[in-house]
């Protein structure tokens, strides 16, 4: 059990934003948003899924959208307000609130509800990373409902999933509403047990995050190599480094999509990376051979501080170090990989596990 | 107080295609889906809002989407389904069940659910007539709630909005949760008191609809004029009188829109109407003239046997009859005037009262 101060939500947003592979709304002002907050309500105290009880009714909550958008328009207190819809909805009251992703802001999101309501937040999430839809939570792999979903906007609009026949038809009507809502909400989702967390969340991400964002700020601080000081506390493998030589982008269908080249530079002098995104980085070729792929992470930093480059704010010129991350093993089973594997998004390739040499 | 027999429906369903004015889903399919369920559950009451008591909560219950998609993909229980979502959401009973038009299928929609749960239905709508959009409703001119409101598909998805800041975000969300649901859904809305209803309702519509359908029908029987008999019971105008000669349909954003031209024949000949419709018709013009424009109603029927022609069904060649019937007086106030005046849906002409000579 800890307490979140200041000073760890600034390294809570480097690391989610590393651990974000792009996505997850920006770090940044999901940072200025928990600090507003946490400021203005008290400090937010977190939970090891251990330290849960068997009466525990823990909610997810978390943001979605396309962070093109979630830049400029930027989140209130609607997923405290999607917390309160969900609570009247099943007039249940929440005992811990949950991460849908750690990725981007998504890790700070639950601090936000918890910090107006008193709420202790729980020490996991429910994809390890940033997913673009919300069908993609090891928590529905493993069985735990997706509905009642409630979600809402910074205007006062709320709507609530009762029931859906999948979890993938929460996210064609969610994603539908928020469209409308302006492409940017936030949500909460059906309570879950104790049990339901520790069976199907990925665990310590919080902590990790902060220990990841730690790292780099230290070694930022000393004048060492953040990226050799990130890859000590979560291990991965340096894919590329480089220049930004292209960027196409667009904002459709409530996502961010795009596709970021970047020309080689030191060892990978002389040939060029391709990464396509939806939301997240997704797919990370050299030369038009696959070098990582989901469900494994493929991270952009800054080359020089080590910190996060999310897809919304990625420009040409930017000196970038690619890293790959691998996947939480909850996303490797069979089960995990038909709801993030490489052909979820349409990629005909098959996963083969990062191999960090 | 009535009860709705298997020989009613047809006449309802005749006599609802009129005052649809092209739209609210198609009539017979409607019949054919109330008849179903009525046989299987037995009669259903029709209670008069007088008859309503203090202690009576009256669900308005209706379909919503594209009438092209509706005669495609046939609507099964779904509006019972968003009665029981609704119910739960709020922890109440309803203890009727109001129509949200009296148009086209929406006359009959109400009965399907009333015949599975028992419950009557008021001889009262909150239209008169039918309208494209969810706002455009009498109850929430005058001061009803409108929300929450419950929506059900027929693959058993529901979603709730609870809280919106407007009935036109009703209307914006719940169009794109129905465009995700296949263009065709069912919803439930806020329970009303028997004040409510009686203060904003249009009354004893069911009553006209049926009245309606069986002068066309005895009409049609006695050989006699059937445009002259409906006429007697619902004072209207005949406004032109001739053959489709062209037709623009496309169905975009939840919507069956488009135009019908008309030649002119008999007293009309040597002139061209034309029509312009968002699932109802809304504005008919002859030679650029409006003559009659929404809140009046404007109904095709076959210049033959006085049968509605909805606007998924208009065809080139049908020979067609338009009459103008003038709006319910709840429509033409200036609070009526500003939710479903020619204004509302971008024409810029004053909206002049049908005059009958």
């Amino acid at each position: 059990m800890w307490q979140v101060t200041e000073e760890d939500l600034l390294s809570i947003s480097i690391g989610a934003g590393i651990l974000g592979t792009g996505g997850g709304g920006n770090p940044y002002i999901g940072m200025l948003r928990a600090r507003e907050t946490i400021r203005q309500y008290g400090p937010v105290t977190v939970l090891s899924a251990d330290d849960l009880q068997d009466t525990d009714k823990i909610v997810c909550v978390g943001g979605i959208g396309a962070p093109t958008v979630g830049i400029e328009k930027v989140r209130g207190k609607q997923s405290y307000d999607a917390l309160v819809a969900l609570e009247n909805h099943l007039n249940v009251k929440a005992t811990a609130l949950i991460s849908n992703e750690i990725g981007g802001s998504n890790s700070l999101e639950p601090l936000i509800p918890a910090a107006i309501s008193g709420l202790p937040v729980v020490d996991a999430d429910g994809m390890g990373r940033a997913f673009p839809e919300f069908q993609m939570k090891t928590f529905f792999v493993y069985g735990v409902p997706y509905a009642p979903m409630a979600i809402a906007d910074e205007k006062g609009n709320v709507a609530i999933i009762p029931k859906a026949i999948t979890s993938k038809w929460v996210e064609r009507i969610a994603r539908s509403i928020t469209i409308q809502m302006g492409s940017v909400a936030c949500y909460a989702l059906a309570p879950m047990t104790a049990t339901q967390v520790r069976d199907t969340a990925v665990k310590d991400s919080l902590t990790l995050s902060k220990k990841l964002g730690e790292s780099v700020r230290n070694a930022n601080k000393t004048k060492s190599d953040p990226i050799n000081a990130m890859l000590k506390v979560n291990p991965g493998k340096v894919l590329y480094e480089g220049k930004i030589s292209g960027l196409q982008r667009k904002t459709t269908q409530g996502f961010a999509r795009g596709e970021v080249t970047v020309d080689g530079s030191g060892d990978f002098a002389g040939t060029v990376m391709t990464i396509e995104f939806q939301n997240e980085n997704l797919i990370a070729r050299i030369e038009n051979e696959v070098v990582c792929v989901v469900p494994d992470l493929i991270s952009i930093v800054d080359s020089e501080r080590g910190e996060p480059i999310t897809t919304e704010l990625l420009r040409y010129g930017f000196r970038i170090t690619v890293i790959g991350f691998p996947s939480p093993d909850l996303w490797t089973t069979k089960e995990g990989l038909q709801v993030v594997g490489p052909s979820c998004f349409g990629y005909e390739v098959d996963y083969t596990p990062l191999v960090l040499t």
